[in-house]
């Protein structure tokens, strides 16, 4: 496995691999990897011939107030991991290597304004540009995103689709503990009785999926699973909301498909949670 | 020379030709193809295994009150003109096949704020969106864009450093008529007292060359253009500005490239015409 932390030298590498005709894929993270992020390195694995990871804490996808400074790293254990999946490259930039005096950004409307985008208005912002250019860096044939973040993911295959990127976008499954918490890198941040507390989220998915099976409308849905949260003390909602799959926009009947997603604050970490329902 | 319409057929053609370890070069144009669009697939042609040339009359590039719908249009004359400069092939999309339901956009602050960005506040977020998409379908090598829209090819040039397109941008000269006149689509909207009127972008072009290699600032070499074209009873200056040739913000003393720039209305129609000065 090797590490590059130029834009040049991961464009060199990956450029004799498509002469020899190997399919890329890539896995973009912000690092401080767990087994979520080995989900959809493996997953890539199965699927391409090279597998690159880039990691690379996106400052531009941070809000003022939001926790850059505080994030997590671990490179060292990162690179374990990625070796271990079977990782050909990992792509490790500092910030300088990827923004000097850039001016240049993509964004989305439509999708970006409801949900996460409401709480966090630069954010999608960021995204949409980091990953444009992780995309023109590497080239992929194929790129791989968790359904945790869920607009996230509806967000890049809109791009994709709409900037004409000839790039396969692969979701893969959100992957939880043993008790039911989705893996997140922010769930470092929580102590012992946070820890506890943030079940709130999962027992809410998991209730929301048992009754919008009984083809509920979406305040059916929304009541009990506000509930379960609101009985938590440590818990504040940001947002729980049911929202077409495909535009990300509020709906009161279910009828297309759905994500019913969420985001909470369980002390001052903010957390989210989500499930699709009906076939994408 | 090959004519496509969808972005599939497009995308097909040129992953054979990558396959066969092809070079391939792009002149994105907006059609009824003049002299100045002739010389740029010139140097494609001499630069590229397979050139393609892109018809795209992109109608987010154009402000609401502004003349897309007069436009002028000649796609047969267009394609009698690509084969003989010896395009390969002419992306020529309806603009369903390139925006359905799109929401994404490439926007560029700094670079696009001053000269013409200023009177057409939306026109460099139209051209960054469909140039990233263009890029995006073709894959060129080598894009080819004149040096006549100045601060669009400044603008394209900083959002390939910024967005990691592997391409590189080669700006062309500006052609004229015999008279001095910059070739332009849009001198097709002149009658004969305007056709002559608008020669005093010229003028002021020869002039402000003349006064600004002996070394003056900025004013000094503004005064004189601006004095031509205010002589000229039809013509009403839109702006006229010595900038950075980088960063495209104005300068007062002139040290580092700089462009000068200038938008002059001739009775309804807008004309550009500018010129570099130093080395870039």
């Amino acid at each position: 496995m090797k590490v590059a932390a130029t834009v040049l030298e991961t464009r060199d590498m990956i450029r004799k691999w498509k002469q020899e005709g190997l399919t890329i894929g890539l896995v973009p993270t912000m690092g401080f990897l767990h087994e979520g992020h080995a989900s959809l390195i493996q997953k890539c694995r199965e699927e391409n011939d090279k597998v690159i990871v880039s990691v690379f804490l996106n400052p531009t996808q941070f809000g003022e107030n939001e926790d850059l400074a505080a994030y997590p790293r671990d490179f060292e254990r990162d690179m374990m991991l990625c070796e271990k999946m079977g990782a050909d490259l990992i792509f490790h930039p500092e910030p300088e290597e990827m923004y000097q005096d850039s001016c240049t950004f993509v964004n989305i409307t439509a999708l970006s304004d409801n949900l996460c985008g409401k709480t966090r208005p630069t954010h999608f912002k960021g995204v949409c540009t980091v990953v444009s250019k992780l995309f023109n860096i590497v080239t992929p044939d194929n790129a791989y995103f968790g359904q945790k973040d869920a607009q996230q993911l509806a967000i890049i295959k809109k791009m994709v689709k709409d900037l004409n990127f000839d790039i396969r976008i692969v979701g893969c499954p959100i992957v939880r503990e043993e008790d039911g918490l989705a893996k997140s890198s922010r769930n470092t941040y929580l102590n012992e009785e946070e820890r506890s507390a943030a079940l709130c989220l999962s027992k809410a998915v998991r209730e929301g999926q048992r009754i919008i099976s009984m083809g509920a409308d979406s305040e059916k849905v929304l009541g009990p699973m506000r509930e379960i949260i609101e009985k938590e003390p440590l818990a504040k909602i940001d947002y729980i909301n049911v929202v077409d799959a495909l535009t990300m926009h509020p709906v009161e009947r279910i009828e297309n498909p759905v994500l019913v997603a969420m985001a909470v604050y369980i002390g001052r970490t903010r957390l989210i949670d989500n499930f699709i329902y009906g076939e994408e």
